[in-house]
């Protein structure tokens, strides 16, 4: 049953979010049409002001509304480790966690041949330009544990295997609070190979 | 973390639509943002479209981008008969049952005195102008079979008890398919209240 052309569009454009299917985007518009009128305008014009004000930083690539981002910005932070991450989510992720206080770069996404995502497509020119950066003593390679995580890490270290930074990578092992018994065999594998004499502190 | 105040505004505006929280919002935020700009300015462009195209059918008050909606301006329906709902929703499964060929009319919701929900709010003065259709002889309350409902369609009841044509409401009983066995005491008790003779067809 169509209420109308223009209410079906919208149930189509809303079909554009993550994890919304025909019903969902169906209650959304209704939700928008019928009952929140005054937060559907507002919501429109957000996206709108969202889209017209929310750019890349120049240096790391992370959404920002100028043209460098609030961190690389900040000349407080550690001008000797860039970090590279690829996803805004990871990025958030590790600012969360307060355990670093470098720089960060941000790549578009993982390396996938099968999908035809290949240098270009993450932003590799970026990061080459990024890695000019003398000050840069450190590399730290945060892509995820994936199998495509773990090929854009091979990537990167290959590409950087001549320039004069140590090339770090995140230690992978035992999750805090993790119970050995339901840990995967390659993790226990893994921590097993890389465990390390106990020091002080 | 704060990726910058637009974004902030626009995962705040995201929280308007139905069972969305902080965490989806921002996941949405970042897919409109980040990934799928064409697909935001278009879902932008569809809210502002169907704000200002979609209005209320000025005879059942259902969402219409015309004066009259396709169900009221369609002649070939039956005029003797008017079903009472109290949301789209239930409009839109009566029509897909196939089960009414008469005309509809919407109530803006139901009935709930706690939430200061009266006759007002739910468009009652919209439905008396809609009864003095002289060709009208049966109203059919189709609202929902829960207490507001109940109480909308008592309300109702009262209020035409001196008109002219038959006021009828849904048959409630075990519904098609229904196991007894798993079936609330109410339902049953209410199925064997409005027990029926056996008839042929």
């Amino acid at each position: 049953m169509m209420i109308s052309p223009k209410f079906t569009e919208l149930v189509r454009a809303l079909r554009c979010l993550p994890s919304v299917g025909a019903k969902t985007a169906q209650r959304m518009a209704l939700q928008l049409i019928e009952r929140d009128r005054i937060g559907a305008q507002h919501l429109a014009d957000m996206i709108e002001q969202a889209l017209g004000g929310i750019g890349r930083c120049k240096q790391c690539q992370a959404l920002s509304e100028t043209s460098m981002c609030t961190i690389c910005a900040d000349q407080t932070r550690n001008k000797s480790q860039l970090c590279i991450v690829e996803s805004l989510t990871d990025w958030m992720a590790i600012e969360q966690s307060g355990a670093f206080q470098g720089y960060y770069f941000l790549l578009s996404g993982r390396l996938s041949p099968l999908d035809g995502i290949g240098p270009q497509e993450i932003g590799i020119e970026w990061l080459r330009l990024r890695l000019e950066d003398p000050a840069i003593e450190e590399v730290i390679l945060a892509t995820s544990a994936t199998i495509e995580g773990e090929a854009t890490a091979n990537y990167l270290m290959t590409m950087m295997k001549d320039d004069q930074y140590h090339v770090t990578r995140l230690a992978q092992g035992v999750p805090m609070g993790g119970e050995l018994e339901y840990l995967d065999g390659h993790t226990l594998a893994l921590a097993m190979k890389s465990r390390r004499p106990i020091t002080e502190g």
